[in-house]
């Protein structure tokens, strides 16, 4: 889905560090859900995580996913996105959790000794509800 | 799982009424999911839709779902639950989507006019993370 479907007031929503929930499916079907912290860069979302996580082998099997994201302002207002991951890439200087936890924390990510993973993701649809998604 | 097995401490947590977001799976195996009120009764999640949705359907051709909870005190806290539906029944006087509305707002629900659907959820697994959630 090209960034223009999504409407310029949703994406400066997106574009805000906002409570998220991605959701992966399990190689038997079960879906598992997580909090994250997200990127929304130039119309692509961008997840991170530890090296270690099961949540790497359920995208690899099955690159489909959906994020919820909460308005930080109050999450009456929400938007959900589904999307397909297209890049799985390391994160070898931490410069991808460092740029998130920026927008999150105002600070690099803490935790300098873990590999990190990165994951872009392609968004294929979007559902908004509530008053902060009202253009 | 027996509530048992979902520590106290958490249980009280999972009580609070939290932001969340359920995630289903549609039937061509994409990841759904949005934000939801629930309860957690007597070790089952609750939750309670429009009867119009089709995360109907996706429930009923895949009843296994997930379930993440953010803490309402910072969001940095935050349970996972995967979970079976294993009841959806029609609710005809809107008792429960009253309850709900009012473990959120402390009023009955608004909307009298649509039909609502009430989904029973088995608790299957939890994943708990953050400061909040240590006992």
């Amino acid at each position: 889905m090209p960034t223009s479907e999504i409407p310029a007031h949703l994406q400066r929503l997106l574009e805000q560090p906002n409570p998220a929930v991605i959701c992966t499916v399990r190689e038997d079907g079960q879906p598992v859900s997580v909090a994250t912290w997200y990127l929304f860069e130039d119309g692509r979302i961008v997840v991170n995580m530890d090296a270690s996580r099961k949540r790497l082998d359920y995208l690899r099997h099955e690159p489909r996913v959906s994020l919820t994201v909460l308005d930080q302002a109050g999450w009456y207002s929400h938007v959900s996105l589904t999307g397909t991951m297209t890049d799985l890439r390391d994160d070898p200087d931490l410069a991808d959790i460092d740029r998130i936890a920026r927008h999150y924390t105002q600070a690099p990510y803490a935790n300098r000794a873990q590999p990190r993973i990165t994951a872009l993701i392609d968004v294929t649809s979007w559902h908004a509800w509530g008053p902060a998604t009202k253009s």
